[in-house]
């Protein structure tokens, strides 16, 4: 009787196609609703289309429209790129197979990793209208353009061509998708006008055009002519890495010697860590890798944790920028003047073998509401994240912090804090741990918890900095308005009533104030231009006017002391910029600062200091970060004291 | 140029196994850290020891050890069941193949859906520490039990056995996994032991033995002999069932008839629905299936959406069910003893095609802390889910309720309210939406999240009658108790100034209370039983002592009105009860109520009613539901208005 249970139930264990297991968790792939299908669907081929340009080298220009049909609940996704387009052999594998692609095997950052996302759109197409996508690809410009209808089998994970045809394109070369699917576009356009808006901020190198329904077209120009600093591919970094990866390495090494295999499998392993971690295993360098037992890379896993290892180069990274980071938050604060935005990276650091990285930034102040929750905003590989910010471990890390002590409300102390703020958050890495498959919250790894803790702390701290200077200046500034006042009249009274003239006061003033009042401008002057261009340019938002500004930043520095002054004074320049004129000479100027003497500025004296920066666009830039050497700072106002390079 | 880098790009495409997929994003499937992957591991085993063993109709007799090893950081999980066992060629796909088994393509509740669970777990201990898992299976009485060690091959996603082996092994049959996985036992064994808890609580029919790693031994007690309904395979609902899957079924189908391929492919599709749907589509329902093209498909799932199908049978579902619901509640309030436990069942309803119910309770009041988020306590078919609440949809649809409403607090009357009470939901499909493969939470499917709404506003509201109940009746307790202290005062003293005998007081006390007064107290009386045994049960949880109860309910009903009153009186009794002896004599008894005539209880007089109930535990039934018809319930205190069956 029991055996035949056994049996029975045998006969009905069988294989889920890949295929089928998607189809039906369709959810999972962000497809639960007709709303983030619609965003869902966009997503993954921007991204594709993003990724195919970037690792061609060829600046993105992209177009996105949504066409919606009599029955309102379907509409046709297109997405077209100006890539170096997909052989043809290549399309329903690429289009109409899940899990296939180019990406997952090589470490280093890229948008698209799994191979499953295009697919799972042209997957959830046919599921919901039962048509079949559309795909245009042309791979080299003296050649016609490949035309294919494809269909996926989902009991075989295999894609079908259904028909194919060649057709004359007018690009060189590119990729274009059309996918009709079920959703809702009422609702859920204004989403993917926000997704394409955080998308082009971040990715200022890419222009991007998107076509509602109504024909309303928004064109998000670009604004850098660079392409992002190409992510290098990489080895695994050995902090973290799994045994089981690590006797996969071994199985298919060419190495031969334990220390090479570690030199040539792993990055950061140089002769001397390679040694050490070797000792620290108690294993002899010489040995084949190949015949090593379980227990001895247990042993290597151990000593990997205890030797100091190098950080994970970032070459393999591609982190978004404090200036973008800068400009992105601009656009989000808008005509809300906020009181200042502040950033913070931190280094590489590895979970699993995967390096990666955590960028922040903070608006603070201006007109932002204060009694409501601050914004968040999260990116991951230069990918807005939209939904599930309640479980993402950004959001999750951050609202770890007591932000009380930073001046914001937070019930006790826990949660995401109120205030007049906005929070970016940016994981670049390898291989983003995403809870999903849809790719849209990031899962609760340790290591990347408190790299975003730590990246939040620093930020917290400079906002409360931040807010303090401001205190300090606006207390000094009265005292100072009062005896410039008061003292002049007592003067000319008494100076007066004795008929004698009236005594110079600079002295009695400055021992009175007793600092080295120092006060900067930053101003913007636009670079004139072809006008008609211009024109156009300036209907769209801010991050478009980038490189025709100037940014004129002027110094002031004024000796209410009664002693003459001797120090050095630092202002800080923005990544990205270009330093033009700076009067007086400096004595030096390096990527991240520029230097000068102040060499004894006499008592109630004046001194003036500017410099331009090209490169900016308007805002980037809007507060000078000053410090100072060889001066108590405690007795000066608008400085800090200078830590060293 | 261009062509070589899209031929370039084809030679690093290539196809992805699952294996590779999910060991790479293991935190997907639930183990993105060490504490996560010891709970995920145990859930996993123990899910499909219980569907093993209730698709086989045996009484599930679970066991559980954690034991850890030298290396602080590995443990060894070892889940073991009773259950039918496993044909040895199947152990490979089973144990070491991702996305294989034998529940995906039938449509009914079970734990298990994908195949993917128990193979993740053997997949991460080969990650995480290089060992394999073992596996021992007895599929017959008479025969040896089988031993293998399984490997994962990730790169084809295939099961290998590394040795093989018989032994002898005392039970008739069973399966039992070890697997030696990375993992934080001290943090993690906790949340084992809240999970299996909860999971004993609401499969009742479960024995579970759960060992620590210093040999702590926890027994679960199953405290009923009775398998819960099995859960019957069904066919697809054609209320939002996809586009595809309609294509499908038809490409599949013998039908060769529309009207038999409507009533053949689909469940609650009877002659008259099926005639009015084709109709609806205007399709002739003699037509052939196979011979119909996409839009004539469009129209027909139009149709669907159009004309009224009945809801899909039960049968495929299996609830927990509102006494279990209750325990579960009690087991949680522990010696808080609450005000009441409220419950709601919904009918079934359907997304996509699949079936699926939602039940809730709700706790009130008692020493549960009145200034704290309520607790919430989410189950999917049956199984506890412990992480990602912020994003499960059952969280969200609670929290898109205005709780202040019903006296909860609730900053902007969103989000988790604060108040003395628990809430538990239940969502039983043959589908659950999980967001991921970790199957944590429930995906935003807006039918699901309309009817976890729906079934909260109906506990909401019985929360407020009941606090209303009371208060009504603390006033009317208060008018009573004055009336009948003052009242005789009175009259004694007047009766004694006039020097006559003291007045009867009933008429005047009545005219002046002039209500119907009920009260009621529900009793517990132990069935005495084998007393050693019992000491043994006494040890563990509430839920240990079910069927060892006599509940027994004692009515008291006073006629404070001027006239005699004649009214029907309605005790509702919960499911699962056994009705014993009832006094006085009722005129009907049904499964939901007992049913009284009171006729002609006269002024001032009292009539006491009472009943047992037997099958029930200590505190399942604690308060009555009364009803009465046939009078004014404006005049009565302690039951409501009977709306009739």
């Amino acid at each position: 009787m029991t055996e035949a249970i056994a049996y029975e139930l045998a006969k009905k264990q069988q294989e889920i196609s890949v295929a089928e297991f998607f189809e039906r968790n369709k959810h999972i792939l962000g497809f639960g609703n007709p709303t983030r299908a619609l965003m869902t669907s966009v997503k993954e081929g921007v991204d594709n289309a993003l990724d195919a340009c970037e690792e061609s080298g060829i600046l993105p220009d992209i177009y996105v429209e949504i066409r919606n049909h009599a029955e309102e609940e379907e509409c046709t996704i297109i997405v077209e790129d100006n890539g170096p387009g997909i052989v043809k052999q290549q399309l329903p594998h690429v289009f109409a197979r899940l899990l296939y692609g180019s990406r997952f095997h090589s470490i280093r950052q890229t948008r698209g990793q799994q191979g499953i996302g295009i697919s799972a759109v042209v997957l959830y197409g046919q599921l919901t209208t039962g048509k079949h996508a559309k795909i245009i690809s042309k791979i080299q410009q003296d050649l016609p353009a490949v035309v294919v209808e494809l269909a996926i089998d989902t009991v075989k994970n295999r894609g079908e061509i259904i028909s194919q045809d060649i057709e004359h394109w007018e690009k060189p070369s590119g990729t274009r998708i059309e996918v009709s699917i079920l959703a809702d576009c009422k609702r859920g356009k204004r989403f993917v006008y926000d997704y394409l808006k955080s998308t082009s901020i971040v990715n200022p190198h890419a222009r991007i055009t998107f076509k509602e329904m109504d024909g309303t077209q928004h064109v998000f120009e670009c604004t850098s002519d660079q392409l992002p600093k190409m992510a290098v591919e990489v080895k695994p970094h050995p902090y973290g890495v799994e045994l089981g990866t690590m006797l996969k390495l071994a199985k298919n090494t060419n190495s031969r010697k334990l220390s090479s295999f570690l030199k040539n499998e792993f990055s950061s392993m140089g002769d001397r860590t390679t040694n050490a971690v070797c000792d620290e295993a108690q294993l002899d360098r010489n040995m084949d890798p190949g015949k090593m037992n379980r227990d001895q890379f247990m042993a290597l896993n151990k000593a990997f944790k205890k030797i100091k290892i190098m950080s994970p180069s970032t070459e393999c990274l591609s982190p978004i920028g404090e200036t973008l980071i800068k400009r992105s938050l601009k656009s989000e604060t808008q005509e809300i003047s906020p009181e200042f935005i502040i950033t913070a990276t931190r280094p590489a650091s590895v979970y699993s073998g995967n390096p990666f990285q955590v960028e922040v930034g903070i608006v603070y102040g201006g007109s932002l509401p204060k009694d409501k929750p601050v914004t968040i905003l999260r990116f991951a590989n230069r990918v807005p994240l939209l939904y599930q910010q309640g479980d993402c471990q950004s959001t999750i890390a951050l609202g770890s912090i007591d932000w009380r002590r930073y001046g914001f409300d937070q019930p006790n102390g826990k949660g995401i804090p109120s205030g007049p703020a906005i929070f970016l958050v940016h994981v670049a890495s390898t291989q983003i741990p995403f809870t999903s498959e849809s790719k849209e919250a990031i899962a609760d790894i340790p290591e990347i918890e408190s790299e975003v803790v730590l990246a939040f702390r620093e930020c917290a701290r400079k906002v409360q900095f931040h807010i303090n200077k401001k205190v300090k200046r606006v207390k000094t500034r009265e005292k100072f308005e009062l005896i410039t006042k008061i003292l002049p009249e007592i003067a000319k009274k008494s100076a007066h009533m004795l008929g004698r003239p009236e005594p110079p006061l600079d002295k009695v003033i400055t021992s009175i104030m007793d600092v080295v009042w120092i006060e900067d401008l930053v101003e913007y002057e636009k670079v004139s231009g072809k006008s008609v261009e211009q024109k156009k340019l300036f209907d769209d938002s801010v991050q478009q006017q980038a490189g025709r500004w100037i940014t004129k930043s002027t110094i002031m520095i004024v000796n209410y002391k009664p002693k003459p002054q001797k120090f050095s004074l630092y202002a800080l320049i923005p990544q990205d910029a270009v330093v033009g004129t700076v009067s007086p000479k400096p004595v030096k100027i390096t990527p991240q600062y520029i230097k000068w003497n102040v060499d004894g500025l006499a008592s109630a004296k004046k001194m003036d200091i500017s410099f331009e920066l090209a490169g900016l666009s308007k805002g980037d830039f809007d507060v000078n970060d000053l410090y100072v050497e060889h001066i108590n700072p405690a007795y000066v106002i608008g400085a800090d004291k200078w830590e060293g390079d």
